[in-house]
C-alpha cells in the first residue's frame, strides 16, 4: 500500500466531476471534502464525499467561484490540497496562487502555465516558437494590398481576412480567388475602423468545415511530458461538445503521432505540469492540423482517454501534484479499442433549452464495457443555476462500430423521467450516416439537427418506456395507493416490436 | 455493418444473465425473446428484452426447466437460436438435442461435449488420455494393502483413500504416514461395503488447503480452440463462489501458460465448441495444478475475463454458434490489468440465509473502470424461488491493489435497502490480510468468516447510509406526505468521519 499523497482533498466543484474526484480520493485512501451551494444541498456529490460544507447562495459567483470562502473551508476542514475539476476556478491563476500562499496544494498546472495559455494571441506566439503548427497566414497585421497578395502567394486560397480587433463575425471576409481579394481587404479594414476604431487586419488560411481534434497531455514537476493520444470532439452545438470519441476515425496513424509529438513539444515549451489538452483545428481533406488553444485543466471528456489507455487521469493529477514523477512513460501509453462519450443533458431536445426539474424514475445503463458518470437519482431536483449536463455515458468497444452499437444499446436502456433530456438526440446522431462513416465536422449538428422534427424523435423514443414504466409503477403505487399497474400486460400498447403472451 | 448471425434469440434464463445476453443481442442487431415464470413477471430481464413470454409457475421445474414449453415459445416467437445462460438447461444434452431437432440453434457446446464432461469419472479418463494433469493416485480401484503401499511409494504422503461408490464424506480417510495406512485402508473398504454395498476404494494425493483456479476456453466448429487465461475463484462458501479475480495472485506466469496449454488440449480432445471452463485444483505450495472438472457453459464470473482481455464472451458464443470461426486467435488474447468480481446476494450476512423481499432504495456504484451487472431496481421484489444473487460488481485496475481499492470504493457507494445483502461481507473480505496478500484458499471463508460477529459488520456499515438516506427521503416524502427529511442536516449523527458545517 502506497502512502496516500495527501491527507484530505477539497473538491472545489459540483455534480459529476466532483463525484469523479471523490472516487479517486477514496480509492487512494485520501479524505474528500465537498462544498455546496444552496441549490446543491441534495446533490449526490455532497452525499458521496466524506465531509461537506455549505459555501453560499446558488449563483456560482457567490459559491463555487467564491475562492476566499473555498479557501476558508479548506483550512477549516484541514484539507492539504484542492482539486478544482473543470470550469469554475480551474483555470484561474489568482486562485492557484492564493492556494499556494495558504500552503495548500492546487491540483493542476502552475499559475504561469495558465497565464501562458490564457491569452490566445500570446499562446499562439508561444506555440509558433515551439514549432507547433499554426494556421498559415500573415505574421501579425498587414497594411497594404501588396502585402496581402504576398501572403496569398505563400498560403494559397481560400483565405480569411480578419480585423485584428474584430469579433462577433464583424470585420471578417472569406476570399476564394484573386479578383475578390482587394475589395475584401478594403472592406475588412473599413469595418475594423468603423466597429473597433482599428483598421489593422491579418490573413489566415480558411479551413473549410474543420474537425475539432484534441490531444491529452500530462506533465510532471521533473520535466517529463507525455501525451495520451487524441479525442475527436467535432459533434458540437454552439461550441458545446455533445459526443466525443477516441481514437478519431479521421486521423491516420502517422498524423496521430505527429499531433502527439507537437503537443508534447507545446507542453514542454511552457514546463507544463499536470493534465492539459491541446486543441487543434483539423482539416479532414488534407489531414493537416493547426493549434487552436490549450485547456489547462481536466476535460469533461477525459473518460474516453481513460478507457482506451487504462490510465486513471484524476489519480495521476493527484499523484503529480504531490511532486511525484509521472507513473507511466510514453511507451506505456497505448490506445486499445475505441471509446465514445455521450453527454446527457437536462434539456428540451427540440429547443436545446435547459430543462431543469425533479427527476422521477432513473435507471442507468449497465453491463459490459460501459461506464456511467452520473449524478442523477430519483427525486433529485436538477437546479437551474449550472450546466445542464447530468450524466456521461461512456462505452468501449474492440472497434468503433462496436462502441457505437454499445452506445445505442446503453441509451436504449437509460430511463430518466420527470425532466426532458437529449438522450433522443444522441440516438438520432448515432444513426446518422455522417456520424457512422466518421466524416462529421464541427458543422454537423448545425447542418443536420438545428431544425428539429419532433416526429424524428417520437419514432425511436419507445424503448425508454419499458423499464421506466416498471419503476414508476412502484413509485406511483407508493404515492397514490393506486392498484399496481400491471406493466407487463400493458406492453402490447407500447412498443414497436414488443409483444407479450401469457 | 456485419449481418447479424441470427434474427432472434430466445434467452432461456432469468435475472442478470438474461439481461447480459439481451445486451449482446441488442448490440448485434438481433431480436431478444425473454421468458418468465409467475414470480418473474416484474423482473428487469422481462422489461429489457424485445419480447417476453410467460412460461409457467414459479418453481424452476415448471418454468425455466420446462424445455418443451421453452421450445414452444421459441417456435411461436420465431426465434432461430436459444441461449441457455448458466444453470437451468445450460448443460442439458437432451435439451440441446431437442433444439437441434426443432431446427433451432443451441448456443453452447454440442450434446456430445456435455456428455463427455458430464460424468466426472469418464471426464477424468478422457483428460488423462489428453495428457491433462490429474491428481496423482491409483489407476482406478485397488484391492489389497500391497497395492495401496505401491501407490504411496509413487505419490508420497499425504494421501486420501476414497470409497469408489462413496459420497457425502463417507468412506474417506486422509493418511499422512505409513503407520496409519493399513487401518485407514480397511476402514474405507468396510465403510464402502456398509454404506454403498461396494468395498472398492481408490487413492489420490491429498491436496491440503488448495485453491480453485479455472481456465476459460473457447472453441469453434473449425477446430480452433483458444484459452483466455485464468480466473481464481477460491473465495467460496460451501462451493458457492463469492469473489473471483483474474489474473490469480498465486499463479506464476510459466504455470499460467502451462494451464492454458493443458486446457486447450483438454478442449481439443473432445472437439469442444463454444465457451467452456476447465476447473483445476491448485496447490499453492508446489504450484501444481490438477484437472477437477469442465463446465460446458458460460460462467457467472465471465465478466472478469472480459474486462482483462477486452473480448465479449457472449457475443463470441453467438458468433461461433452460427458456425463462424473464432473472431480472435490465441495471440490476440492478452491479460491487461486486473479484474475482480463481487457477487451481491440477497442474504443475511450473519446467517448466509437467502433474504428475499422488496428492494426499497437502490443506487448502483458507477465511475471509472467499474462494471455493474444487476437486475435490482427500487420496488422490485426479489423472489424466493431462485438463486439469491442479484448483482455483480466488477472492477478493473492497472494492478491488483488498484482493483481492490476500486472494489472497496464501489461497495462503499452501493445503496440497496429493504433487503439484507452480503455487501458488508464483501467489504470485510476485501480488508482481510489473507485476501490482500492473495494467499487465501477455498477454506478461507470457512476458517475466517463462518462464525460471524455482527459487530464486525456494524462498524463498517455506515457509508451505506449516506445516499440511501437521500434516496429514501424522496420515496418517504412521496409515500407518507411527511415533511422532507433534511438529510444533510442529519449528517452529524450518521457517519464516522462525516461532518457538516453550514
Amino acid at each position: 500500500m502506497i502512502t496516500p499523497p495527501f491527507k484530505k482533498i477539497l473538491i472545489a466543484n459540483r455534480g459529476e466531476i466532483a463525484i469523479r474526484i471523490t472516487r479517486a480520493c477514496r480509492e487512494l485512501g485520501i479524505g474528500s471534502v465537498a462544498v455546496f451551494s444552496d441549490a446543491d444541498r441534495d446533490s449526490l456529490h455532497v452525499f458521496l464525499a466524506d465531509e461537506a460544507y455549505h459555501i453560499g447562495p446558488s449563483p456560482s459567483k457567490e459559491s463555487y467561484l467564491n475562492y476566499r470562502k473555498i479557501l476558508d473551508v479548506a483550512k477549516q476542514s484541514g484539507a492539504d490540497a484542492i482539486h478544482p475539476g473543470y470550469g469554475f476556478l480551474s483555470e484561474n491563476p489568482t486562485f492557484a496562487r492564493a492556494c499556494k500562499e495558504a500552503g495548500i496544494v492546487f491540483i493542476g498546472p502552475t499559475p504561469e502555465n495558465m497565464e501562458a495559455m490564457g491569452d490566445k494571441l500570446s499562446a499562439k506566439a508561444q506555440m509558433k516558437k515551439a514549432g507547433v503548427p499554426l494556421v498559415p497566414g500573415s505574421d501579425g497585421a498587414i497594411e497594404t494590398i501588396e502585402e496581402a497578395q504576398e501572403v496569398v502567394k505563400k498560403i494559397g486560397y481560400p483565405i480569411i481576412i480578419k480585423a485584428s480587433a474584430g469579433g462577433g463575425g464583424k470585420g471578417m471576409r472569406v476570399v476564394r480567388a484573386d479578383h475578390e481579394l482587394e475589395s475584401a481587404f478594403r472592406a475588412c479594414r473599413s469595418e475594423g475602423l468603423n466597429y473597433f476604431a482599428n483598421p489593422a487586419v491579418y490573413i489566415e488560411r480558411f479551413i473549410n468545415d474543420p474537425k475539432h481534434i484534441e490531444i491529452q497531455v500530462f506533465g510532471d514537476t521533473h520535466g517529463n511530458v507525455v501525451h495520451l493520444f487524441e479525442r475527436e470532439c467535432s459533434v458540437q452545438r454552439r461550441h458545446q461538445k455533445i459526443i466525443e470519441e477516441s481514437p478519431s476515425p479521421s486521423v491516420p496513424n502517422d498524423v496521430r503521432l505527429k499531433m502527439g509529438d507537437a503537443s508534447v513539444k507545446a507542453a514542454k515549451s511552457i514546463n507544463y505540469i499536470g493534465a492539459g489538452t491541446i486543441e487543434f483545428i483539423f482539416d479532414n481533406k488534407t489531414k493537416e492540423f493547426f493549434f487552436m488553444e490549450m485547456n489547462t485543466r481536466l476535460q469533461v471528456e477525459h473518460p474516453i482517454t481513460e478507457q482506451v489507455t487504462g490510465h486513471d487521469l484524476v489519480k495521476e493529477q493527484i499523484w503529480v501534484a504531490k511532486g511525484n514523477p509521472l507513473s507511466f512513460t510514453q511507451d506505456e501509453v497505448k490506445q486499445t479499442g475505441h471509446a465514445i462519450e455521450a453527454r446527457i443533458c437536462a434539456e428540451d431536445p427540440e429547443t436545446y433549452q435547459p430543462h431543469p426539474g425533479v427527476i422521477r424514475a432513473c435507471r442507468h445503463p449497465q453491463g459490459p464495457f460501459l461506464r456511467m458518470d452520473s449524478y442523477a437519482y430519483p427525486g433529485y431536483e436538477v437546479p437551474i443555476y449550472y450546466d445542464p449536463m447530468i450524466a456521461k455515458v461512456i462505452t468501449w468497444g474492440d472497434t468503433r462500430e462496436e462502441a457505437i452499437d454499445r452506445m445505442e444499446r446503453a441509451l436504449s436502456e437509460f430511463v430518466l423521467t420527470g425532466i426532458k433530456t437529449n438522450i433522443v438526440l444522441h440516438k438520432t446522431i448515432l444513426q446518422h450516416p455522417k456520424f457512422l462513416d466518421g466524416s462529421y465536422t464541427t458543422q454537423f449538428i448545425e447542418k443536420n439537427f438545428e431544425v428539429l422534427e419532433p416526429e424524428i424523435f417520437k419514432e425511436i423514443e419507445d424503448p425508454l418506456f419499458l423499464i421506466s414504466a416498471a419503476i414508476t409503477a412502484y413509485q406511483d403505487r407508493q404515492s397514490k395507493d393506486v392498484r399496481r399497474l400491471n406493466v407487463a400486460s400493458n406492453w402490447r400498447r407500447i412498443g414497436r416490436k414488443m409483444q407479450l403472451r401469457t
